[in-house]
């Protein structure tokens, strides 16, 4: 979850959710591990990337297609971690869908 | 730097840049920093976000067209630090460009 997620090429989508948590862990942690395991077994999900400072936290997750977007979001246990998630995990979030359209990388 | 980006609304472009960096500062805090104050004076930016942990860093900037995202690539400053990037802040990195074509926010 933590190491940078290797993509295909171009073109394909990134969901950007940006977020500010509550105070105290109120399970998230275990329910965040287990949607990122869920999320792998999803049809064409293609990666994670996820980043959490004192301010805030950016999660970038990869798909093939809106379409698999779409599925991911009305995942039955993914709508319950979502409803945890305005009750009691975040202040605030955004949710970003965008298309990559070009993409490099660097390694020293 | 650190709090959510207040965008319009789509369509704009991110570019997700996501790293992994060398050990020690070396002068990255204050380049940081400084590039952020840079970006704001530049035409068509329209915000950015970051996030950083023990394993990886996410910044996510906000542009209103390719063309600012070319102009800031190429802004004379910003090139000295891409130099200093590659060959002392980070092992590896990669940069995503995208069309965001869908945002939506939830406040608690």
């Amino acid at each position: 979850m933590s190491e940078r997620a290797a993509t295909p090429q171009p073109p394909y989508y990134a969901v950007i959710f940006t977020s500010q948590r509550t105070e105290g862990d109120n399970g998230y942690g275990s329910m965040a591990e287990k949607m990122v395991e869920l999320a792998f077994k999803q049809k064409g999900f293609l990666g994670v990337e996820s980043a959490r400072d004192q301010n805030l936290g950016i999660t970038v997750s990869y798909w093939d297609s809106l379409e698999a977007i779409k599925n991911w979001k009305e995942n039955a246990v993914h709508k319950l971690a979502q409803e945890k998630g305005k009750t009691e995990w975040y202040k605030k979030y955004s949710v970003r869908i965008s298309k990559v359209e070009k993409a490099y990388t660097f390694e020293m």
